[in-house]
């Protein structure tokens, strides 16, 4: 037993949260609990309005309790460049990098063994939104795995006749450690996707 | 911005979590948007119910949202046991151990430069349980840190007058693990309280 009903509720309750097993949860159950109560209120109201109100942008698909989420309702972005993504924490991603065109969020990447093709990833939404918008490139950034590639292979295939510019975001060593740990296949992407240095 | 307002929000609230980083936070809030809404609302009820509803154990100061937390409540315990701990958290570590008498949760530790005092940690009450209950030992489990140590003493030469067993937890090498990687004070403590074999 050792720790009263309500503690033991909260401990389980922190568990649902990714990479919180037992001993952390107890931690931060007893952080809050002797150090920070009116922060876990402001937890408490945050997760109940959050869970409460956001729902899914019309436009893009992000995760937005307003109609339009703040990409989609910006009037200063280039309406001609489209960025595919797997999910909302892409979007965050992709915004770091100074990126300024829209966005379309796939529900994660095909895998038929899962039972998941292209209507249950939301691309046929991908495609009415193509057909309605003035793009004129579309950049597949779905994640650099297997199952990434093959969703945007056949995202590309989708759009090849529509006459726009499609293209994949770059493969290749990341900037920064060293190259002997790198492993071969993106040693091997970076080798032919080499280019000529300009001086 | 990137997010939306609500999910902004979570995001920051998240953060008073101990050990959750500006990533995790972001991570967390999506994954329970994403895939465990339930789960969110189940989280944000338990915390406002935790928040507002425990209280300490008027007996042992524990955390505890009834008057006595489940060790104080439980008659079937050794009543002339009392094991004096730091924090509630600790009180669970020594539960894990089988350890079946009565306990004292102090206020952390005595630490006279940030003002906390004998007083400010609960030593008063401490000695106040002591007088009212039948303990013949009262063991000492504060942290093996210089602060738990100082702790420990203090309350030691308080309790001598008063003609108890009082003890202190052993200090030695950990089970497991390799002797060169002990550090010097602890394998020090090891050897000064060697034992004589019985076969």
């Amino acid at each position: 037993m050792s720790f009263s009903p309500l503690i033991r509720q909260l401990i389980d309750a922190l568990r649902i949260l990714p990479g919180v097993g037992q001993k952390t949860a107890q931690r931060m159950a007893l952080q809050l609990l002797e150090r920070d109560r009116s922060g876990g209120l402001r937890l408490a109201q945050a997760l109940t309005r959050a869970m409460e109100g956001v729902g899914h942008c019309k436009q893009c698909h992000t995760l937005s309790e307003d109609e339009l989420c703040p990409q989609c309702a910006d009037p200063r972005r280039d309406d001609s460049l489209l960025c595919v993504v797997q999910g909302p924490m892409d979007v965050f991603a992709v915004e770091q990098t100074g990126f300024r065109g829209r966005y379309f969020v796939l529900k994660g990447h095909l895998s038929p063994l899962d039972g998941l093709g292209p209507e249950a990833i939301g691309i046929p939404d991908l495609m009415a939104r193509i057909d309605q918008g003035g793009f004129s490139e579309v950049i597949l950034a779905t994640n650099p795995t297997v199952e990434g590639e093959a969703t945007a292979h056949y995202i590309a295939q989708l759009l090849m006749p529509k006459g726009l510019v499609v293209s994949r975001i770059a493969h290749g060593v990341p900037l920064g450690g060293e190259l002997d740990l790198v492993d071969g296949g993106t040693l091997a992407h970076a080798l032919a996707g080499r280019k000529p240095i300009h001086l």
